[in-house]
């Protein structure tokens, strides 16, 4: 394809894109990007849940309080996270908004910045200054700008990550395309997660965070590599009501929240499949939990255990360690009454042992993409939760990064 | 030396020790492990925390609350945690205990069970109980019936873990031995932690409760391998009075305290240093905590992240790691206002990169062992914390064990 995508993509309208290289990335690779909206754009923001946070995550949430929600620009740096740079990152961060906004004839408060990189390093503020121009003067409303913005967020993602969707409604065709970075098991610090997500409903700061808020549990939330929150994790979701739909018109809601759903968990798995130490995706599945909360917290303890996501690299049906990292979790869960499935091969009744053919789990373990199901036996409710394997792909990766 | 032991031990009165080889390790290895204990022998015991527990684990439990804290043997298997084998390993368990106290004419629940090894496959009951006449044949009071019991709970460990100290009192000498098993990076599930502690001090189970509780923090609470609990962890202290030295004696009690820190603190090091996917081991200082339950969650957090780990073994000063490791710890510290040294060279200040020499940085991180230090800025509570490298090596073994 021309614009370099892997497949076609939906453009909202009331956007443009554009990327640039700053030198930021000793590589000399694309590492700034702009997105800028159409007037009127409304927006909604969640951010890392890290008390330690870049710079751009303090002042972005500050920008999006004072405008009360209101985005023209969103301006990305690659290479350098701005992030436990002190009050000087801060100042740094607000300049370059502010440089901006100034050649987009915006308010500073307009523009909502984001980084991602390397913590501890001054951000090289002059560097960005001096590619603004020719960053503002390439924007543009295509495909291709779309790429080039995905490939200059990109730290050490292997591909760029684009996901859209749209629908037709009564006021006009709506569109919502999603941007992210986040690079699973390769430096995972570098690899913050970013994703911004574009579309042309029209619809209030509120309405747009109810929106958001109601998807994240089930799409970003229901992913983990290594357990670790960056301090740079952001979800911007921007919509410029340029479709002319609104929440209001029949069906919207309903179908604007399935494409929602559909981009979020799209990129979420592009997240978790990208990185040359994954051998292995494992989607955990947690039933019949007592509640959603309790269902999340089981996955979250067995995808964090070092001693389940190694058997999990080496394809083996170890499934004794699952059954000990569920007794450590945050839930009072009996492990005496938890079956555990690999594939649909019970292995564990009753938290014992359960007679089972270990050449074919092994098999199903071998696989690039396989399911592990937990029962709880306490109630309904339930989460499927996607993972990966620790190889030790993973821990060279992240052994080598910075020196 | 003639048994076998790195350094002289102190053989505390009123105990005496056999090994054997009853064929649950496939390698032929020693893998049961008697300690006969005099009449009288009183004794307290700490758990695993984890909610999934083993069969022995049970057992013990029960009897040490049935005789109120008496005990007359302890009898320990390797290979086989007889854990997660539901009613069955619980009946096995008690048939082992029973079958031992008819031939050493002791109440079966004078019999303190213990087994470490693989989760989810039934015990053999058969192999060991045709073991028990020739283990409780060859029971001595010597040093190297000492070395055999240590050998013969092995795991994965490479070396046996063993500390003693003794000292004077007025009513005689007062020794305490240590026996642990627990291999840091190399099978840690299989390296579940056993700590057995035999002593000829006059003491009451409460008494005794009470020593144990006060050193663990500081000891056994304040290692970390790679954050997971095992379903069998026990430390067990046992006190013959045959010293005739009791806590009442002036100077006892101080004295065997520190005689217990010692000892525990001597194999905790001996622990986390056993394994060869271990590079460094890490003493992690938190200091200015609000208290010490704050700093050692911190140090917690720290030692369980993937990339500060990685990192690590790598010897790579990214401080930056460390600081977003602390901003998702439980206590709500403020990461603007810590400090990180590595080695005694600041690096992060006030949670802003601090100039300094990165080489420096970097060949302190190269040795086997050495200190990072965290300044909190909340108070005046301090822990020192020991940990490990996350290295290919233990992905590597760990991703290989059982198939």
């Amino acid at each position: 394809m021309k614009h370099g995508l892997p497949t076609p993509i939906e453009l909202p309208l009331g956007f443009t894109f554009a990327a640039g290289a700053a030198g930021i990335k000793a590589s000399g690779r694309p590492d700034v990007a702009l997105a800028e909206a159409s007037p009127g754009t409304t927006a909604a923001a969640v951010f890392t849940q890290n008390r330690v946070v870049a710079a751009p995550v303090t002042v972005g949430r500050e920008f999006l309080a004072r405008t009360r929600g209101r985005v023209r620009a969103v301006l990305v740096n690659s290479g350098n996270a701005n992030c436990a740079t002190g009050p000087a990152g801060i100042s740094v961060c607000r300049r370059l908004c502010s440089e901006l906004a100034r050649r987009l004839n915006i308010q500073t408060e307009e523009v909502f910045p984001s980084s991602t990189g390397i913590i501890g390093v001054p951000l090289p503020a002059r560097m960005l200054v001096e590619n603004l121009p020719g960053l503002v003067a390439a924007r543009a409303h295509t495909a291709t700008a779309v790429a080039r913005f995905a490939q200059a967020i990109m730290t050490t993602d292997t591909v760029p990550k684009l996901a859209s969707r749209s629908f037709p409604s009564r006021a006009g065709r709506v569109n919502l395309l999603g941007i992210a970075k986040g690079s699973g098991m390769i430096h995972p610090q570098l690899g913050t997660m970013l994703v911004f997500l574009f579309s042309d409903l029209a619809a209030t700061p509120l309405e747009l965070r109810a929106l958001l808020g109601g998807v994240l549990d089930e799409t970003f939330h229901s992913i983990s590599v290594d357990g670790d929150t960056s301090t740079n994790d952001t979800v911007l979701l921007l919509a410029s009501g340029r479709s002319g739909a609104s929440l209001d018109h029949r069906g919207v809601q309903k179908r604007f929240r399935e494409a929602l759903v559909d981009v979020c968990r799209s990129l979420s798995e592009q997240i978790v499949g990208d990185g040359e130490g994954i051998q292995h995706r494992v989607y955990l599945r947690i039933e019949q939990a007592r509640n959603r909360q309790e269902a999340l917290e089981t996955a979250q303890a067995i995808a964090r255990s070092l001693l389940v996501k190694t058997a999990w690299a080496g394809a083996d049906p170890n499934w004794g360690r699952i059954l000990s990292a569920i007794g450590i979790a945050k839930p009072p869960i009996d492990g005496g009454r938890v079956d555990i499935l690999i594939g649909n091969q019970l292995v564990c009744r009753h938290g014992a042992c359960h007679r089972f053919d270990t050449a074919k789990a092994h098999a199903e373990m071998s696989k690039p993409s396989y399911e592990i199901s937990v029962r709880l036996r306490r109630g309904r409710a339930r989460v499927v939760f996607l993972t990966t394997d620790l190889s030790t792909e993973y821990v060279r990766l992240n052994a080598q990064y910075s020196t």
